[in-house]
């Protein structure tokens, strides 16, 4: 701006609110007295350059594929490779999953998303009595290498990248998708996708732990350094903003305590003899598109500065891919309603072109059924649709960055920025992100503003569309999907017929050298990957491993 | 930005060019050669400071309320009221629209927007032989005080405001609307509200004229005089790029022709006696919002400040009120798919949210089944939805001009305002909007760019999302509305049920005033509002005034 100077903006802002704005607000007043963010951000009336006058841009925003990274990790973004298309999806058995993996990738999707069922999530077999009545529900349910063979039938390992929610029992998943990539004929360092291996959130949010912290970090650290020798395409762990927002918190704890968890996993990687460049490229990140339009898009641009002053600043990474923030987003489940179910495709809508105008990787848009049941197959389709015509109709890929500049949003990137540095801080203080989940710090912030949330919902500050506001008496039926309660029955009648053709002598001998090993420092990655070829289940694996970890029991002060 | 420079940042530019960008280039190619928007403007891969380093920000930006408007026209926009969600609506007869609107008010739109059927467009009662077949298929039929009184029935005139999309007899139905407010004790200064009352872009895209030029311009300062005295609260017209738009022009062209035609609405005005200041304060717009999300928001803001520049420089108004660009948009009808209906929720969001983020007035957004025939309730209701949530859920109403210093929108805005003035600037050349339209050179204009885009769809370079790509097999069936043939039938006797009780003689005498004023210079408002007041109808009275005028023929080199 050629006659730019923040002292002359400043004195017409100045001038403009005497008059112009004066004697409008005595004729009309404003909705509101106060108007602020998600995270309490005040928002002011009008964003002019004055706001971002202390801003150097180089060091601050600087270029695409630079260091801090705020206007996207790669110098080209979409205009290169359009966002992956990753619709997270799996109910039942590993057929019916296979069935809508591939119906998703016949609609366009570009990379596949496995949800599995509880008793997965947490280590058991179909037929324990811990899964009784949760088999397939959720998700689907994995027990076998032969499950994991039907999951994939078709679908070419080293065409596809796949993402996989599972945390606890990580390390057993991933072998499991190590094996059935071997019986494909694909080898391990030709395989790309995503375990989500983050245990700290679970604690703080998501529920789904079984062993203690120690334990769970060491494997989590082991599959570090197995996948940066055997699978380097692999992201090695997706540390998740997405439950702890989904939880009720702000935009800043977002990113906060999601990154703070980040520092906690470095930090135990490089305590236990790794090297930051080695590890650091294999990192990656997921969160949530909430509903306030720029201020998520302004989280994504903060946490990736944020992420890489962490890296190069703190922990002394040279390597500038150790440096960048990956991540995935998902468009917030929790801001969808029951009510009016329609409405949801146009949340989603908004929602997702954040996550696009903020630089995702990789995007699950939701389906407009999903506060109601596992999504139908027409659904998904719609949620698919909408990124396509993101990506495809709207523009908005064809420019990289294109919020740039946007007063607002480099405004707001700043004070995310400021905020969640604070938090962070305050977690370093309390000597880390773990010791800050066994305090109970994390879970009562976000419980704090999970509250504040629902009062102004209860109060009417904050308006649902169908729920507290523009609500209607008779609801358009929808169609819903419903999993069949038989194929609980079938899974565990396959699990019978296995434990009794394999050979079980076999199957104890692997068991008691993951025993063995699980009580040495010995690594463990490869020890899964024999064990499941040779038809040792995750329930069985998992339970070895309670015998030696013990399992996680939430202390009362949390 | 404390150490900006200009220089500084081309150079950082360069060399990231040189380095990032090269490397990255030289593995992974873009998608396209060559990225533009839909008025082939050049997208660059990524703007920065240096891309508006040009702009003088206080002159060329500035602030919301001051000119040149950039920023939008009232300093606190939508933190004071939220734009009007209006819905346009009208099928089948008085009372199926007025059930309709009825509908609406109650979901919480804010204000009425009527659709016309074609025999009303065009000045034929339901009763006249070219109106066989067409009667309440694509809006209301309106013929007498009787259907408009049904119309609003329970409807209270002094608190809703009304925008009737009429044209060529729009004094007629401002007319009717005045005589109906009259009788619910409501006086035509409490009257808000909009008559489209456009008809250059009739000549140009839309169809829907009677009279030759000459006459509609007389017929339409004929309301800007009535207005300013009578309804001081009416906007007397509503120049409509809307059209221009769906027929095939690009954003520039939308701007440009519809300024052209306000030019020429202004200049008819001022010829006729009218003093600027006087009548342009009550002039409106109406813009479509088509796709390309950015290209959209900076089209608002580019036409803002264009016309704020022709009202002050060019025909030298003194009223600030006379620069202020007032517009309503719609959503892009041609935009939307008969295949996969619900896609179109998506279209309208992004559409919808680029109006909002660009400052419209008054938004209707489309339904998602508009492809296929007229919206039905749930349908519209959606499309009401999309409006409440943008407006309720996505924060995007908080802040004033919140796209504000966008390097891309920033400059995408100049680039829009340089190549529409060029286009003014060639229309001026040939004399003026009406000039243009008779070489035929606006109609040509939009046609080679309306082919342009469907051989891009054609080759696929531009992909239409369930059209030329990611088509499907079999589609979700939705409920679709009809219109009862038996309203045409209705309407007719209705007709000659009033052609038997009313006093034809005062009919008579009063049509032969409005012969005798119409070949004078005469006001014909005033007698208009007295004509329909004694139960003449529409078709009567233009078929009087076709007399008078003759009917326009399109010249055969058009």
């Amino acid at each position: 701006m050629k006659e730019f100077s923040s002292n002359s903006i400043s004195d017409a802002k100045r001038q403009w609110q005497d008059t112009t704005l004066a004697n409008t607000l005595k004729k009309v007043p404003e909705r509101r007295n106060h108007f602020e963010s998600s995270s309490n951000i005040v928002l002011e009336r009008l964003y002019s350059p004055d706001n971002i006058s202390d801003d150097n841009y180089l060091e601050n925003v600087g270029f695409p594929g630079e260091f801090p990274y705020t206007r996207g990790i790669q110098p080209t973004m979409y205009r290169s490779r359009l966002w992956t298309m990753r619709q997270y999806a799996g109910y039942a058995s590993a057929e019916e999953s296979n069935a809508r993996y591939r119906f998703l990738l016949g609609q366009g999707q570009m990379g596949l998303s496995v949800a599995f069922d509880l008793p997965t999530q947490i280590g058991y077999d179909a037929d324990d009595p811990m899964a009784l009545g949760e088999v397939g529900k959720v998700g689907v349910s994995i027990c076998s290498i032969h499950d994991m063979a039907r999951l994939f039938d078709q679908i070419p390992l080293d065409k596809v990248s796949t993402s996989m929610t599972i945390n606890a029992p990580a390390a057993i998943l991933l072998a499991l998708y190590i094996a059935v990539g071997k019986r494909q004929g694909v080898e391990p360092n030709k395989l790309r996708g995503t375990v989500q291996n983050d245990i700290l959130k679970e604690y703080i949010a998501r529920g789904t732990y079984i062993f203690p912290p120690e334990s769970s970090l060491r494997l989590i650290t082991d599959i570090f350094r197995y996948c940066k020798l055997e699978v380097p395409g692999w992201n090695t762990i997706s540390i998740s903003g997405y439950h702890i927002r989904e939880a009720g918190s702000t935009a800043v704890q977002e990113v906060a305590f999601t990154l703070a968890n980040g520092i906690a996993y470095v930090q135990a990687a490089i305590d236990a003899g790794l090297n930051v460049d080695d590890f650091a490229p294999q990192l990656s990140f997921f969160f949530n598109a909430h509903n306030q339009f720029f201020e998520e898009i302004a989280k994504f641009r903060a946490a990736r500065r944020i992420w890489a002053h962490i890296m190069r600043d703190r922990f002394r990474a040279k390597n500038p891919e150790a440096w960048k923030l990956r991540f995935h987003t998902q468009t917030g489940g929790s801001t969808l309603t029951a009510q009016q179910p329609m409405n949801n495709i146009v949340r989603v809508t908004v929602q997702a072109l954040a996550a696009i105008l903020g630089g995702t990787q990789s995007l699950h848009t939701n389906s407009m059924d999903e506060a109601l049941a596992l999504p139908t197959e027409s659904a998904v389709q719609v949620a698919l649709r909408t990124q396509q015509i993101l990506a495809h109709e709207s523009g908005v890929a064809d420019v990289v960055d294109p919020m740039g500049g946007n007063y607002l949003v480099e405004k707001l990137t700043n004070e995310i920025e400021t905020l969640a540095n604070e938090y962070i801080a305050k977690i370093d203080a309390m000597g880390g992100a773990l010791q800050a989940i066994e305090l109970g710090y994390v879970q009562r912030e976000i419980q704090d503003s999970a509250y504040a949330y629902q009062q102004a919902i209860e109060r009417e500050k904050q308006i649902i569309v169908g729920v507290n506001k523009f609500t209607t008496e008779e609801e358009q039926p929808i169609d819903l999907l419903r999993v069949d309660p038989e194929i609980e029955r079938r899974q565990v009648q396959q699990l019978k017929d296995l434990r009794e053709k394999r050979d079980n002598s076999k199957v104890s001998e692997l068991l008691t050298r993951i025993e063995t090993a699980a009580r040495s420092s010995d690594s463990l990655m490869p020890l899964f990957v024999t064990a499941v070829e040779n038809e040792v289940t995750l329930g069985e694996i998992c339970r070895t491993l309670r015998v030696v970890f013990g399992e996680y029991r939430p202390d009362a002060r949390i």
